[in-house]
């Protein structure tokens, strides 16, 4: 248990007019802090852990600010580990703020972005991966992204990264308890056990690295970049998807030259839509700008759709231009207006008409299948959806790929057991049992303040 | 007790991104509800009243929506009077709705706006002016007008209402008991003294009609509409206003042709600042439109600035226009650029400079005045801050002036009784003893819902 000297405060429902917005208090003093400036039946003091009171938050002169219904959590019960008091307003920002301000005259400060999630990691009630899955939850914009960061939160991910920690320390303990018996030339361990051992956790590794693939796509969504000549339809495609989705997420407004930037859900995946103006450079200075910046969208696109008219020729030089800025497997080729032009279509290009709709459904079934393997993901297993976990895996797969050359090498166990130790140490990264400040400030600085 | 068949639910707290969400369940079966979707230690029918208890609220088929905080609250110690649930869930709108959508499966309606309040009154847990106050204290947005709408949650005028209600049943219920042994020719009560002490009542209903003065600037504020010939400043003196005050409350953009709006808090008290393009009536199609609404904004001012330029002609024929659209008294003369031109003062104009700020205080000082009498008001005083309650108690005065000409012209008890009982039941109307479902759809239906 971490002693928190200070007690901090923060409005913890989004900011704006509506029936109930809550404050939140935590820390050691937060009971006793809240206690002189509300009024009720008996003390906050008194009250039981997980039990409400009503009663009436009161101004330095006595006045009622307003009334409210005041929660309390007595440690290690609450969210952040620490005594904790929420207090139930009604949803307006002058009455939040003034209860705040009055709080904040009780030697309690206000708390940083993500400073009760960040408390809750210290004091134990979660681990890193979980309180970094709190902010993903929030912000989910999908379901499936959604259903990924609960997956976290509830500790899948967790679990997965403590049991093999635990295969590691197994293996390296083995190995160290050689070494400490190494003049006895006896052979406790057999190298060629732990060697498979660690090729076993390794795979596992790898499985989880892999399983980024979709956890970005859950969670970040996938970049879809619409290039094509002038006409062949693409604002008409866009607005088709968007309309089709039902399920437009936001909307980016943009000029004419700017990419224009549309998020539809797609059976609960988010897809980032860029219409691009141009490509090519040229030497107009204004139309530069807007050429680089969909240059950039090629570049940063996880799909590029090349869409051309089933009545034109095939768009070589745009083809070209793309192929410089990303690998071909990202590109999908589709010819529109294909109720105008009864034509043989292309090999490998999906017809459709972004008038009637016809072919768009073949078309959309493949950009799920190319952003998301339905049949590799399981709500039930461990996903990646964090850039940071996905390093540390790696990092971790590197150290053990290099304690199998110390083995065949046949170096002395040292070597091996150093390596065993940092894979475990990069995998305890993931969860919080090794890390710094800095990465923990990086982490909690992301958050929304009252969290 | 009224028995409300339905069980309601709605996000009581505003959308949006943030720490905590809360979802409001209230009615009879609330509790029975929310309890198949929620898995907890214990279930939610064996908690006690105003207890929390941390769980999981889960799909149909088991998987968890969110880990949430459940409070239950057992009528009649509820906001509504009646068994109630509140679900406070990652603030994210996605969980929410998948949340609620879990709820409205469950034989639970979304709440209609205002529904919670509305069942509040109907139980009897506050009156219909209380009420209205929780509607005022959630939009107030200067700390004047919050005091205002607290005090009348706090029943200040509820009390206030009911003493003269209970002073006329008395005054109504002698004359009755008269009336009841009218054949006796006894005189059980001197006709004198009831009206004195009708007199009395009316005094203190006029004193409640008065304070509307006062109450509709502190709910409302003070709508201040800027006249004047191009160039004399009109803006250079909103923008120091509202730079001066640094407390804008919102900024309502429009084009250089429409009414801008600006609202400032000035000593707590909101000024609605409207700087109007030209008053007089012209041919160009389009500066109609911005005419008639300038036009407009000076009938509905609280205060209109004539500005002017100190180095120039008065601008009677501005004045004259002026005075077609509103009442002299409202109108105030104020005179820019002092700072440049050193001139004596025209008499009962305010000499300023938006430049240099020489001025603006006395000015500000003087529309202060002007629209808020402060030493008129109290905070523990009964203010009358609602349109509904000064008809009503106009139309209570209407009664009993009726009732002192039926004692005057010496008509029978039964004409006094019946004008004293429709005062009574006009005064009921402001707490709601008397009422229909029209006055209440009116009131409820202008709040959000999920209060």
């Amino acid at each position: 248990m971490l002693t928190n000297e200070e007690t901090i405060a923060a409005i913890a429902t989004p900011i704006g007019v509506g029936a109930i917005s809550v404050i939140r208090v935590s820390g050691e003093e937060s009971i006793q802090s809240v206690d002189p400036i509300f009024v009720g039946k008996k003390k906050l003091i008194e009250m039981n852990s997980h039990t409400i009171q009503y009663g009436k938050i009161v101004s330095e002169s006595g006045d009622v600010i307003d009334d409210v219904l005041v929660s309390v959590f007595k440690n290690p019960n609450s969210y952040t580990g620490e005594d904790s008091v929420e207090i139930s307003t009604h949803g307006s920002p002058l009455v939040c703020n003034n209860i705040l301000a009055r709080i904040l005259k009780q030697n309690v400060r206000l708390a940083e972005p993500g400073e009760f999630t960040k408390r809750a990691f210290l004091n134990g009630k979660i681990d890193l991966s979980q309180a970094e899955a709190v902010i993903d939850v929030i912000n989910s914009r999908t379901n499936a992204s959604l259903k990924g960061a609960r997956n976290q939160l509830d500790g899948v991910l967790s679990k997965k990264v403590d049991s093999l920690r635990e295969s590691l320390v197994n293996s390296s303990s083995l190995i160290e308890l050689e070494l400490d018996f190494a003049e006895e030339d006896l052979e406790f361990v057999s190298l060629e056990k732990v060697k498979r051992e660690i090729k076993n956790i390794i795979e596992e590794i790898e499985k989880l690295i892999d399983s980024y693939k979709i956890g970005k796509v859950i969670r970040d969504g996938v970049n879809v970049v619409f290039v094509g000549k002038p006409n062949v339809g693409k604002s008409s495609l866009l607005n088709y998807l968007v309309k089709e989705s039902r399920a437009i997420v936001s909307h980016i407004p943009g000029t004419t030259r700017d990419v224009i930037r549309e998020e539809v859900s797609i059976d609960g995946i988010l897809f980032k839509l860029f219409d691009t103006a141009g490509i090519r450079i040229t030497e107009d200075e204004i139309e530069k700008e807007g050429v680089l910046r969909s240059r950039k969208a090629v570049e940063n696109a996880d799909l590029v759709i090349l869409l051309n008219d089933t009545n034109s020729e095939f768009p070589t030089d745009l083809y070209d231009e793309i192929l410089h800025l990303t690998d071909k497997e990202k590109v999908i080729f589709v010819d529109n207006k294909i109720d105008l032009y009864k034509k043989i279509l292309r090999e490998n290009h999906f017809g459709i008409s972004a008038l009637t709709g016809e072919g768009v459904d073949k078309f959309l079934d493949h950009l799920k299948e190319k952003s998301f393997d339905s049949n590799s993901f399981s709500e039930k297993n461990a996903v990646v959806t964090n850039l940071r976990h996905k390093d540390a895996l790696e990092k971790a797969r590197e150290h053990l790929l290099k304690s199998i050359d110390s083995i065949d090498e046949k170096l002395s166990g040292e070597f091996i057991s150093v390596d065993l130790r940092n894979a475990e140490s990069s995998l305890g990264e993931i969860i919080g049992k090794v890390t710094t400040d800095d990465i923990l400030n990086n982490i909690f600085s992301k958050f929304c303040i009252g969290k």
